[in-house]
């Protein structure tokens, strides 16, 4: 199925920025200026696209975005920030529209300069390639590490109103954007009519409870970004029912980004409860879900509850650990903060084996509770990343 | 060489915790009650042993230390803190000793209950086994996933007085330990003549110097312990230079630790200066020193350093990264946030093959610095890891 989101075009093709040949630039483009809003890394390094993004997002009118893989152009100083100027430039030009309207983003290798004379050679076939049904060939250009691309679809009003979710993202994977504030890459493409200020809340919050609640490394990256473009081309459609279709898709794209973690084999719904209030048990989600000790059990489709507990305990968030209770896969292995035998484990165990599978932490008896996508850790990530770069 | 330090005597047996057979039960004891200071882990959930030691510690005066390996009787409630309450009754018993003069200390698999008949079974011949020079049986059966047992020694006051320094570790090393708060365990042995209070900030700053900066996995573990017992035997020192020595066998032991790092091939001295405060200097070497991305590429023996400004940038410690330095084994790498060049960079890597080297990231011109001791993650930790329990 190829959904068609009314109002913009896609492509992506190969420039040579990749060293292996593969697809690594990618455009999407509106045929009037669509309403934006973005979110970027809070990480206080911040590569020289999400410099510029974030600037030119103010203004809320966006005609295309322009993405390569193959180089983050991050750490790469004045001149990093003069190779998007100069990249986004001549897209403009040949699309004969205002450069602020273009919003680039990159990912790929950190301090290496972007070989903006690649991307500007390529400008004219990456335009001849636009199609409005082509989002796979910019799904694909956008990918680094990733094992496969990662697409989302919702319908709203009865498949009047679309929305389309592209990400890419596999490793330095622990988003933490913020408005206005992703090497995590997230487009989101609505045809529906709304106003900037509803775009920007229904954005805000699918990535609150997606993207920023699920870890691969615990790495920040430099050039996390994801932009979310309404053409206004359909219908209206409440900004609750728009929030509703942008979590659905952005949960959809997180759980594929968790699930392609670089060496992961499982993908863990970690669900922390009991604790006086959500961002607590946010606190205690975080940790646990980046613990190395807790990764490698889950590689090891161990149920060591102790990890867990530990890593629990180490968040800095007060609980009473002899009421503590813990189930994988619906299984309590934990109960009153002690183990429940060993033929619960072995039970719990069996799950582990699987691809994914719940991780239920009970802490006490308060209202806050929150979910964390984790993944395992395993020999595949240290091969990806101890050779990455070399 | 076997250090003496007069009246403390130790020994080192197999009471058949460990399933392999392997040395398991530790004792040092004082010919006479000596002056005793702890610091013990800071995270929530705690091992029976170190809700038992910190009370009895209080104190201040210390006839024995019992250590087990092979099980860290951690989460395991009532019956857990009853276990290390009949064992060490045991011992105090055989010793005829006050039982609140006998320090428990337990390493191991979390959530099993310590098998207290085997070590009471064994507190005879633990006894029997009694040496003056015995500490290397002490330090073996300690160990755990340990490579090598950690011992250091340093002698003050022309020789006269003597510190002798005992530690075990390997993973789940991320310390954070406060007076009074190791699966970290660590014993500094004295025989100099010093009182309790200046016995305690000694420790204190010797274990935050050393100890609290290093790290194997980010992981805190609820069992981290470390001990100061001073028998009093020989001269006097100024707690000046007391402190000097702790600090100095702390040093030595924690790098023995960090180069034995589960599955680790380097060591590297990480520095950061240049910020506000030492405070903030420790919090981004922090993050550089646990983060995943960085820790693979010392294993691919890459000077990636973009990964390195990355995990500073997620600090949480404003600096500005166009004004950043970075260097490896002396060599120069990063100027001004940007690249130095290929040539640099294969220089530093040349570093990256040995044993250990020193990175330097200077963020500014602030008087702040901190120094960290860190590791590469490789294969050998996902190995160690999981596999560890089943």
């Amino acid at each position: 199925m190829a959904p068609k989101v009314s109002g913009f075009r896609f492509s992506g093709i190969a420039a040579g920025i990749k060293k292996n040949g593969r697809p690594d630039l990618a455009l999407a483009v509106a045929d009037e200026p669509a309403v934006g809003a973005a979110v970027f890394t809070r990480n206080l390094v911040r590569a020289a696209p999400v410099v510029i993004a974030e600037q030119r997002i103010r203004a809320g009118a966006v005609r295309a975005i322009l993405v390569n893989s193959g180089n983050a152009n991050a750490c790469t100083g004045q001149p990093g920030l003069d190779a998007t100027l100069a990249t986004t430039a001549a897209l403009a030009n040949a699309l004969k529209v205002p450069v602020e309207q273009v919003i680039p983003a990159s990912t790929g290798v950190i301090g290496a300069l972007l070989p903006a004379p690649r991307i500007v050679d390529h400008v004219g076939p990456l335009i001849a390639a636009l199609r409005e049904d082509d989002h796979e060939a910019f799904a694909a250009a956008i990918c680094t590490t990733d094992r496969w691309p990662k697409v989302a679809h919702v319908e709203l009003a009865g498949g009047r109103v679309n929305v389309l979710g592209i990400a890419k993202g596999a490793g330095m994977i622990h988003p933490d954007m913020g408005p206005p504030q992703a090497t995590l890459l997230g487009f989101l493409f609505t045809d529906a009519r709304i106003d900037r200020g509803s775009l920007e809340r229904a954005l805000g919050s699918a990535v609150d409870a997606t993207f920023n609640a699920s870890s691969v490394d615990g790495d920040t990256s430099t050039n996390d970004t994801i932009v979310a473009l309404a053409s206004g081309k359909s219908g209206n459609v409440p900004e609750a029912e728009l929030t509703a279709a942008f979590t659905a898709v952005s949960a959809a794209l997180t759980r594929s980004i968790i699930a392609d973690g670089e060496g992961s084999e499982h993908v863990a719904e970690l669900a922390v409860t009991g604790l006086p209030s959500a961002e607590l048990a946010r606190s205690v989600a975080r940790v646990i879900a980046t613990s190395l000790l807790v990764k490698t059990a889950l590689q090891g489709k161990d149920p060591n509850w102790g990890r867990i507990l530990a890593a629990a305990g180490r968040a800095g968030v007060r609980f009473d650990p002899s009421v503590a209770r813990l189930s994988i896969g619906g299984v309590e292995i934990v109960r009153g903060g002690v183990a429940v035998g060993a033929e619960a484990e072995q039970q719990a165990a069996r799950h582990m084996r699987g691809p994914s599978y719940r991780i239920e932490l009970e802490l006490g008896a308060g209202a806050g509770s929150a979910s964390y996508l984790m993944t395992d850790l395993g020999h595949g990530y240290v091969d990806v990343n101890a050779s990455y770069r070399s």
